[in-house]
């Protein structure tokens, strides 16, 4: 008989409870790391890291992460969030606090492929993705053993041409007020514009080509047509325009004049597979800022 | 319920029944590749790639891998190799013929880590290893279910000081005269000399490390303390000599100070299972030749 | 006194009077392999290496490059080429040979910006590319001093827009009939139909971004604004079609969106030397081969 | 006749009279961060870049670097040194404040190869190496021409087993209380005890593989003994232990079977000199920070 796997214990983490982090985007002017640093200190925050980039000494924008520690986080961090509102008036700021020891919520879209959402599962029951995967979406059914297997829900949508409004009402319901970050792990169909609103750099997405190079449909057919000696992937965040919106991380592998589109799509899937776990972990560990359609990656 | 995962179809392989591979390694003289392949020709045989490497025109080592179709296999095949022993007796060479469609038999061995067995299986199940993986041997019982929900029988063998001879024992009962190639994934225990020599240049071993930089223990320890700024991983037959063995393959991924132990663990292992999927999926496509300690890779 | 630079004695060659080179491309069928080398066998020549690629068994293209030794080049090569012509006909080929000391004749073309040329000439007296530097050509006149320190010819011809056909006629006038390959080392002009025509894949440019992706100008300024995470340079044959045509080699380099414009430009050159000596490395050394707008590789 | 070269003019460099760099080391505790940017804030200072990175939250080395402006540096910058030594007590740190605008003088000593010379002067014309280089030092004298080419005094000391004292004696009088970092481009003596006591984390070596793999000569001929798939280069402070101090930078390249010791040398001189000049480079922009025989990286 088959016994569910238990996957391996992932190694005692870290405490996290008395972690912070604060996201912050303002224009740049003198004082903002020493009012800041300044602030946090006084309220019993103990800075571990922080990372800053200024787009231009003069006039541009200026982005700040900190990580930071307090030793009772609830009734510390209120204060401190309620106090933060006279620096961040001052210097126009746009920011974020989020505890670490807050699991973001995933929702993970797929359709027939699995490497990518396969790679999600097991970096996740590994430890190494610091997040709650509330559940998996999909068009088809075929993944619906594996995802319950790792006693996740899973949520068959099919979506034609017929279905397609009630189908993303569907997802809506799904996944509004409850899902902090989707993941688009080849799912491949358009994203209505409503999920784009309600989701503002929150939809991750996986393009399997080295974008700008070949947006929209069969990259590796593209890339081989063009005879390319290097084939690549892109994850970004999703906006209204194809394959337009922010990168976030690209990696990429040597091929030869011998890869047919077969060999293409296979070393790609390593590739895919790997930049789409990195651009998540990157997010639900709050580094990454946008900013005109670019990101600042604090990693 | 749980169901079992039922992996996606692969994609159709194109038909491997006609097509057969040839290993030659001998001294270099001139002739050699005209023999061979005007002996495959007047054999029927169509020669569909053929790579080859000479160690130095003069008096060096040369080695040729052919692929090539034969239109009726079982009766044509029996017939080239029984003729080719004269051509193979006047340029003194050692060979090997193999058939495409004769899938080799893997033992896969393993600990605790279920990394580089987790991808062995998957690009198993996702047709790119063509092979049969015959069995899975551990000295824990951690991974049956992951391992029987692919269908594949798992040998639980505890090894303890005690038990070491009889579990070695059983181990050998196993794979003797029914596995063609082992692959030590991740299995922590050293190889007995019995099985190095029954299984010569047919033990895959994945060590986690650049080679020969941090040979033996907890390389990554070692890395850490050392401070490199790159850190890799290198899949090699297994010699009597301790991660002494012919290299098959080596990546690396770029680190930094921020990378603790933990992270270079986590890092690594990314590296570690890509490089050991491809070094088998070179052995079981028979690309690879081993030449005073060293490979030759036809890839 | 400033000294003329002597560069280092580069090491000792093999000697290459006996190597001679042959690219073959024709549609594939049984038995060109058995032909071709039992062909060069009875002719006297020793096969040092060959490599072949089909794109498909059945009714695909054929490509095969073999280098072979001649005892006596000047005697026996002209007659292997006559003799040839019975196979090549048999099987529809194209076909070339190159004596490998026979150095192809190079011009590089080059406007304001130095590296590529620096790499070219610095790899070229280190004894890395083996050719002949016949030229220089610019349409400025900065790098005189660079270049003659060289002991390399430098022609000036100023291009404005009255001068450009007169500029033309005075280069092609330079090269015709005279130079083996032409390549563009950073060259900002457009390159003229006829320079096209009578230069068939031996035109080589280095586009400093990864194509297809940045077309045009400035790519640097492209890649800046895309926020793409990796830049790259790519080295391709010049056809009618602006950055379209075969691609030879391509390389990248990983950036954050801490690098400006400036940064790519810097990170980048670093690239582009490295991916265009190469290409050049290969055409001289008679490894490519040009199918449908791509390359073929034998490296 | 020869005009000597007169490199490209370097582009417009933004201004650098208002900028300062701070590096600090000291072990951590709260209240670092807000103190210092609380302390530059106050003496007007306009922080413009900082990175930091903590060992370990509780006990650890804390490290930190700022980048600032002052309005008038002649003027502020010894009050805020001077004012500095209070903070700095309080956390026991080690700090040095750097001038942008004071270029650091560069000896180089190179022997017989010329290629990373080559490269840090091409960089350096370039406007890419923000120093001076205020000499090359040879024990032979090769390179004389070139190096005067580019208006670099050039001295020539000879080291035989007999004069090695007396031409140690001549290196340091060169080079001491005149010197801020020597690098080693390819020099093949031993540095002797007593400059690396004078020039602690101030010597920069360039080793042609990839530590701590191939220690010690001849390290391609090591690395193609031991068939390696990549090779690699490090440059590393030099410290008593040959080949064996803090560690800067490495990059490697993908090798194969068929590269011999000669291909070797060629592709890890590409290698080597991109790796050195790196290190350079981050040394000369203070982004280095050494502790317990490892460096941080703040690029």
């Amino acid at each position: 008989m088959q016994q569910p796997y238990q996957p391996q214990q992932s190694q005692q983490r870290s405490d996290t409870s008395k972690r912070a982090r604060m996201l912050i985007s303002c224009p740049d002017r003198p004082g903002i790391v020493a009012a800041v640093s300044h602030f946090l200190h006084e309220h019993g925050a103990n800075i571990v890291q922080s990372d800053q980039y200024t787009m231009d000494p003069e006039g541009g924008m200026f982005f700040i992460r900190f990580e930071f520690d307090l030793n009772d986080m609830e009734r510390e961090l209120p204060i401190l969030q309620e106090d933060f509102t006279r620096v961040a008036d001052r210097f126009e700021m746009k920011w974020h606090t989020f505890r670490a020891s807050r699991k973001k919520r995933i929702a993970i879209f797929v359709s027939k492929e699995d490497h990518c959402l396969l790679e999600l599962l097991w970096q996740w029951q590994a430890g190494d993705l610091d997040a709650e995967i509330a559940m998996v979406v999909s068009n088809h059914n075929d993944m619906r053993g594996l995802v319950e297997g790792f006693g996740i829900p899973y949520h068959h949508i099919p979506v034609t041409a017929d279905s397609k409004p009630e189908a993303e009402r569907k997802q809506m319901e799904l996944v509004a007020d409850k899902i902090d970050l989707i993941v688009l792990a080849r799912y491949m169909q358009i994203i209505p514009q409503k999920f784009i609103e309600q989701f503002p750099n929150r939809i991750i997405n996986i393009h399997h080509s080295f974008l700008p190079a070949f947006v929209g449909g069969k990259p590796y057919h593209q890339a081989y047509q063009r005879g390319v000696k290097i084939i690549g992937a892109t994850a970004h965040y999703v906006t209204e325009e194809l394959d337009g919106g922010p990168i976030i991380d690209q990696d990429v592998q040597r091929v030869t004049h011998r890869d047919n589109v077969d060999n293409l799509k296979r070393i790609g899937r390593t590739i895919e597979r790997v930049v789409l776990a990195r651009a998540v972990k990157w997010h639900i560990e709050d580094r990454l800022l946008v900013h005109q359609n670019k990101t600042v990656v604090f990693n």
